[in-house]
């Protein structure tokens, strides 16, 4: 039984998967297909990437429920050339299409040395850093990227172009850990907006704009037709680079593989009607995976990982910081408590998650 | 004749493209790399590039005159699979090492849709964005990193552990103008901190700490033992997200090439000792390129990467700035400037290439 808290109630990781597969099951997603959408959810609550895990079931159901989501996709490469590809999801759960594709990528790695593939025609595919973890079990070094549903400006605007875009790859260590780079496009998180609002907090300078473009810390004024900002935020901190970065991610997720770019990207949300315009089909994907071993004995790869990570954790501190940590310390210190004490999930999505089973008749608890 | 101005001399690319060519001939490099070197030097300088152009030709000077830099390197391929290799580049200029690997990149994304080549053994290699522009001509979509010599606090460190770390990328345009993609990871490039040090003024906070730490808008305080912060530069404002970025430069272009990674990659500097660590040879560089038409028809690609140009050059404006450009513009203007006028020349760095002329016996003027 789930644990009450004042803000949360505590589920094991167990309940939540079985939850969550019942309920795509129930709108029609094949078993195996719901198992594997349960899996890229469920690494998110273990990892404690809250934003990305079962706080985003209600919104899959409402597209599901809605016929805007395809339960059951039949997903096609497109075209391709040795070792990239071009993948059509055919509008399917990017909890499932994106698996599937980062599979292609690590099958085509194996036999050309790298493997690429660009998708169109999905949908919001969970925590970007889900991808390079499936291709460390093979020794790949793994890579993903997705379009999001417009949110950022671009540098110098005043609108919502871009998405948070995210970019993730991560490389194995030895005896240390893998290195988890898994990182917005963006100044911060929506979340992070969400949570100030929430709150009744006001946020720090560089994070979002209003309506009309000028600098905002009222969450509130951002909410109401404003914009997050690009990572760098301002001129002196480089937002540019942000910009740049969500660009790149753009053009490689959508525009090669003929998805809506940039502001045409398919909302996820059903409250939010679909685009005027459509330049493509969905949002897209780009996954990578390259083969160390083409490059380098993996062991002496892994070796020096580890001596990176090593070096890496032994900087001289910032005065009042805990210190260099390594990129992936804090999901996997989430993942060590929540493997013991379950997942807290707090009320607001517990009430999102009744409502779920309201609708599909599956028990919650 | 250059042109002299109060504190720049004007010269014509040709004129300084001319001297470089025979500078490098001096020190042995081969007519046909003295010609190469100095074009990748040229792009930068006639980009507007300032830091990586000519100014940088004493430094080239200083190590190949030392015997630190091989001016016949005998670059070889050490490993590989399909798509992907790994090059020794014997100790050469990056500005020879980087273009011929560029082109292996190429030759193999011709032949496997997409190329991967992590260069060990290597030097400093220019303006990050060359390579990407090589890759436009045969309409591939070409990506270039490098790891560079210690400058960066990885985020909540205190002392210099990455480099600035650059990444580029380029995407063509059909009838609009590539998009071209070049920044380094951190807040700010060290030219940015040696300008405010020349003019004696502050600089904005976010950019630097002290030797100790601490946050300083002073210049020399940053250059007498500090260090640059990583892109994002404090908690507030994600500064783990440059961190992990100027992270996946190092690991694909020092690690995965078994180059020197981290603190220890080699000094571009005569004035500065040799490491007392070696975790590799040289620096690294990391190239890549993507064969468009294995993804989609290259013209529909480039037509939409058009229509995403114009989209993005049409986002409503934030107040008080020119609007939203297009990643390369500041280049392209710089480059129609300097075709027309010349390129002024600091006088600095005037005085650096008197230095070489003086010690060469080519005469600069």
């Amino acid at each position: 039984m789930p644990t009450l808290n004042p803000t949360s109630t505590t589920f094991s990781a167990e309940q939540l998967r079985q939850f969550t597969t019942r309920v795509f099951t129930h709108f029609n997603v094949p078993d195996e297909d719901a198992a594997l959408a349960a899996d890229v959810l469920a690494y998110s609550d273990e990892h404690g990437i809250d934003s990305h895990g079962i706080a985003r079931l209600k919104t899959y159901v409402d597209l599901l429920h809605a016929g805007r989501i395809n339960p059951r996709p039949a997903i096609k490469i497109i075209r391709g050339k040795g070792s990239v590809a071009t993948v059509d999801g055919d509008n399917g759960l990017g909890l499932v299409v994106g698996p599937k594709c980062m599979e292609l990528a690590m099958q085509k790695a194996q036999e050309h040395g790298s493997g690429w593939i660009s998708v169109s025609n999905t949908n919001h595919y969970g925590a970007a850093g889900y991808y390079p973890v499936m291709a460390l079990k093979e020794d790949l070094i793994g890579m993903s990227m997705t379009n999001t549903t417009k949110g950022v400006a671009p540098f110098n605007g005043a609108e919502k172009m871009l998405g948070t875009n995210p970019v993730a790859i991560a490389f194995p260590g030895l005896n240390e850990p893998p290195v988890l780079i898994d990182f917005a496009s963006s100044a911060v998180a929506y979340g992070k907006v969400e949570i100030a609002s929430r709150k009744g907090q006001t946020m720090p300078v560089g994070w979002c704009i209003d309506k009309d473009g000028h600098d905002t810390q009222i969450p509130a004024e951002m909410m109401q037709g404003g914009a997050l900002l690009p990572l760098g935020s301002t001129t002196e901190g480089s937002g540019h680079k942000g910009y740049c970065l969500a660009a790149m991610v753009d053009i490689l997720s959508a525009v090669l593989s003929g998805a809506n770019w940039g502001p045409y990207a398919t909302p996820f949300a059903i409250t939010v009607a679909a685009m005027d315009r459509q330049v493509g089909k969905g949002i897209g994907h780009f996954f990578g995976a390259l083969d160390i071993e083409g490059f380098r004995d993996k062991t002496e790869f892994k070796r020096d990982i580890d001596d990176w990570i090593q070096t890496m954790r032994n900087t001289k501190p910032l005065p009042g910081t805990e210190g260099v940590r390594i990129p992936g310390d804090p999901e996997r210190e989430a993942y060590a408590i929540r493997l013991k004490d379950g997942i807290p999930v707090n009320h607001e999505v517990v009430a999102s998650l009744e409502a779920v089973a309201g609708l599909t008749g599956i028990a919650l608890y």
